[in-house]
C-alpha cells in the first residue's frame, strides 16, 4: 500500500505544480497516471507546440513547461505511479481513502486531489462492425512495442502525424507496410509527408487512397481486411490493422466515484476550495467545472494552491497555518535541500 | 482624456498580466501607477530578489518576472500613466467610470480593474512632533533629486540598506553626512556596511549610534535637530533631516471610492469574477479579498483572467464569447504582429 498526504489523480501541469504548493505545507505528494510520463497532454499529445498563455513566459513549448514543473517540484520527491489508471475510490471509517488502479495498485491517503485534465485519452475507432471482436488479435489502436511487427504485414489507417511516422518507422520493421488513408491528403509534419512520399516511390509504403478499411476477417485472428476504394472493395491479406486516428478524452473510472458530474466534467466549489461533493475530495484544472471557469494551465495552478490550504486543514486538524512568502522565508525541501534569497548581514559598525 | 477597455490601477504583475489576457480579447488596457516605473513591488522593493513559486519558474528574480510580463503583453500595446496616483472615481450615466490621478490626468474606460497590490507604498515617518510642519522645508522621506543636497549640511536616520547607500552616495555631494539609527548595528548588504565603516574612518560619514532625532528646530526652514544619546540631547545644525525608515503599504485614495473593505482588502466576489460591490469595478490580485484569499501572484494571474471575460461581456453586451487556446489559435497583436505554433501541412503523397 503506497502512502502519502495528497494523492494526486494526473500528473499533468496541475497535478505537478500541486507537488510544489504541497510541500510549501510541509505535505507529501504522490501521483497516479494513466499516461507512462508526467505532464499529461503537454508531454502526450503536443510537447513542441508553443503555449503563449502561461504567465511569465511569453511562449514555451510544452514539453518545457513539463520539466520545469518537475524542477520546481523535485525537492520535495513526489512518488508517481504511472501507466496505470485509478479505477475505483474507497472511503475508509477514518475518512481516507484508497485509490486502486487498473493494476491493483493500492494508495491510501486523507486527501484526493483529482488533477485528470480531460481525462484520459484513448484512442478513437473507426466504425467497422467487427472491430471488436478482433482487438488485440491483430488490431492495435496504439503501438506499445514494435517489435511485434517485425517481418509481419501491417496495415494501417489515419491521415495524420501518427499514420505518417509510424508507417516511416514500421517500413523498416515489418515485411510490408500499407498505409490507407480516406482522403488524398494528409495532415502532418512537411518532412513527415515527403519521407512516406520517397518510401513509396522506392515500394516501402504501399499507399491506398482515397480509400478505407471497411470489413476484418479471419479465423480467431485478424487475417485480411476489405478495402473500399471508389466503391469498389478489394480484399488485403495482412497480420496486424493498425487504425491511428487520435485520441479523445473521457472521464473514464473516475465518472463512477459518486462525484457531481456536469458536462463531463466535476463540480466543485469555488468559492472557497475546489472541493467536490465528496469532502476530502477535491477537482482542480481542466477536470472541474464552476460557475465562470475556464479551462486553462493557469487556473488550474491558483485551484492547486488553494487546494492545498484546505488539505492542510483536513490532515492538521486544529493547526494555524500562517502564510509564509518563498521571497522571505525560502524553501526546506524534504530531501534536505534548502534554497533562499541572500540575507542582509546585521553588523556594528563602530 | 485619455479613453481605454479596461483601466488598470497598478502596474504590478497582475496588471501586467491583465494586458495580455484582455488584449487576446482584443480588449486595451491603460495602466495607472504611482511608482515612476511598471512591477510594482517586484520593481520597486525586490527586484533582485528570486521568487520560488511562480508556476513553471524554479527560481526568478522579481525584475525578471516584470519584464517577461511587460514582453509577454506588449504586442497588445498598454498605455501608462506612471508616477501619478489614481485619486478619483465618477460614475458615468452610460455606467463607464472616469479615474483622475493626482496629477489631474483624466482617464475614461467602461471597466476599472483595480490591481493595486498592498496599496501605495508610503514612507514610514518617525514620531516627532514638529515633523509635519518641516515636510518639504528640509525634511525629505524620499530622495528624488540628489543635486539639492550639494555642498548642505544631511542628517540621514535610519538602519537599513537605503540609509547605508544614501549615506554613501551622498558623502561625496553633501558638505557634511550624519547618520544616525537608534542601534549600533545595520542591517544591509555587507559591502554598504563596509563602505560605511570606511567612510567613517575617513571621516566622510559621522556616525552617532545609538541614537535618535528627538525634535526638529528652525525658523520657516529646518535648522537644527535635537539628537538624543544615552538620554542626553545635543543640537546639531543641518540643512537637511532626511529619515528613511522603509516603506508602508496604504489603500491610499481608492479607499474612499465607496468600495467594500475589509481589513484593507477590496471585497470581491470570487464565485464569479472577482467584481467589487460597484459593477463594472473589479479587484484582482493582493489588494482583493474573499474566503480562503491568499496573496499570491499566481492568484493574481489567475484573478485577471477570469476578470477579463466578464469585462468582456459588459464591453460588448450580447455578444458570444469563445475560449481559444494560443496553442492552437495563436495570438494576434495590436501591432499587427502574429505569433502561431507551426502548422502541420495538408499534402496529397500521390
Amino acid at each position: 500500500m503506497i502512502k502519502t498526504d495528497i494523492l494526486i489523480i494526473g500528473a499533468g501541469p496541475t497535478g505537478l505544480f500541486t507537488v510544489f504548493e504541497a510541500g510549501l505545507l510541509k505535505l507529501k505528494c504522490h501521483l497516479i497516471d494513466a499516461l507512462p510520463q508526467p505532464g499529461g497532454q503537454c508531454s502526450e499529445i503536443y510537447p513542441k507546440k508553443p503555449i503563449y498563455d502561461i504567465p511569465g513566459f511569453p511562449e514555451i513549448l510544452a514539453g518545457d513547461l513539463t520539466r520545469n514543473l518537475l524542477e520546481q517540484g523535485k525537492q520535495f520527491e513526489p512518488g508517481f505511479t504511472l501507466g496505470e489508471r485509478a479505477e475505483t475510490i474507497e472511503k475508509q471509517d477514518d475518512g481516507s481513502f484508497i485509490v486502486t488502479t487498473n493494476k491493483g495498485t493500492k494508495h491510501h491517503a486523507p486527501v484526493v486531489a483529482i488533477a485528470g485534465g480531460l481525462g484520459s485519452f484513448e484512442p478513437r475507432k473507426p466504425t467497422i462492425d467487427a472491430i471488436p471482436e478482433y482487438e488485440d488479435k491483430g488490431v492495435e489502436y496504439i503501438i506499445k512495442d514494435p517489435e511485434i511487427y517485425r517481418d509481419k504485414r501491417v496495415v494501417i489507417s489515419g491521415g495524420g502525424d501518427s499514420a505518417l511516422d509510424w508507417s516511416i518507422f514500421l517500413s523498416d520493421v515489418a515485411s510490408e507496410v500499407t498505409l490507407i488513408h480516406r482522403r488524398n491528403e494528409f495532415r502532418g509534419a512537411l518532412d513527415s509527408v515527403e519521407k512516406v512520399r520517397e518510401l513509396t516511390l522506392l515500394n516501402k509504403i504501399k499507399l491506398i487512397t482515397p480509400a478505407e478499411v471497411t470489413d476484418l476477417h479471419g479465423d480467431g485472428k485478424i487475417e485480411s481486411v476489405s478495402v473500399t476504394k471508389d466503391g469498389e472493395v478489394t480484399r488485403l491479406e495482412t497480420d496486424h490493422f493498425i487504425p491511428l486516428f487520435g485520441l479523445s478524452p473521457k472521464l473514464g473510472p473516475i465518472g463512477n466515484w459518486g462525484l457531481e458530474i456536469e458536462k463531463n466534467a466535476i463540480k466543485v466549489d469555488n468559492s472557497l476550495n475546489y472541493q467536490t461533493n465528496i469532502p476530502g475530495v477535491f477537482a482542480i484544472g481542466d477536470v472541474n467545472t464552476y460557475p465562470e471557469k475556464l479551462k486553462l494551465i493557469l487556473c488550474g495552478f491558483h485551484e492547486a494552491t488553494l487546494m492545498c490550504q484546505a488539505a492542510y486543514r483536513i490532515i492538521n486538524p486544529g493547526k494555524k497555518y500562517v502564510l509564509k512568502y518563498t521571497t522571505v522565508s525560502g524553501i526546506d525541501g524534504f530531501d534536505g535541500t534548502r534554497k533562499e534569497a541572500p540575507k542582509a548581514v546585521v553588523q556594528a559598525i563602530n
